[in-house]
């Protein structure tokens, strides 16, 4: 096994339940993960998101879809990439946040383990 | 500022506070290494906490020391190896203890978040 999470892992799980949660916006996804993480001093690489989405629907996880971003075809020419379940997505979603959630636990026992070794806390 | 914390550091913090507390037998610090991690899976390679010993070793943290392994020197002629602070060892290793620290406190952070994001714990 790994030393840590993968990098690649903890931004699919991200991506995977904001489409859960209907924030399928690709360009939001990308703003919204980039800020929940500032006061960590951690930037999830844009190149790293665009490689995680790419796999979810390589993966058959995700589908996606551009849209206009206006109403008015006349003016509204900007085209915006939205990210949906596949019809078996949910279930393949789960199953890899299963997965997920026991590295999270595994590598959150090691850290912690590793603080009260070391510093007794 | 990486996404977790390296392997490297994990390992050092432990190699120091095994010599802070007189358990610099070389070979023993490589044992207990991959026995504390047993339960998660994880084993530290042994390239990497030779690694490890030799930056400490490096940075002027520690010093190594070859001795007989016995009291008889007609029989026991199987060296071991033993590292020890050097003079200005213990403040070197205090203030990267409190590097180390802070990373530590950051992955968990980021870990925990992850955990209550994603799957409400």
């Amino acid at each position: 096994m790994a030393f840590m999470i993968a990098q690649r892992a903890f931004i699919k799980l991200y991506l995977i339940t904001m489409v859960e949660q209907q924030r399928g916006y690709g360009y939001q996804m990308l703003e919204e993960m980039k800020e929940s993480f500032k006061p960590f001093g951690y930037v999830p690489p844009q190149s790293e998101i665009y490689r995680a989405l790419h796999e979810l629907v390589h993966e058959g996880v995700f589908y996606r879809t551009k849209q206009l971003k206006g109403s008015d075809p006349r003016v509204d020419f900007q085209e915006i990439v939205l990210y949906h379940f596949t019809e078996d997505g949910p279930e393949k979603a789960k199953l890899y946040k299963k997965q997920v959630k026991t590295d999270l636990d595994r590598c959150l026992g090691m850290l912690n383990k590793a603080a009260e070794d070391n510093y007794g806390t």
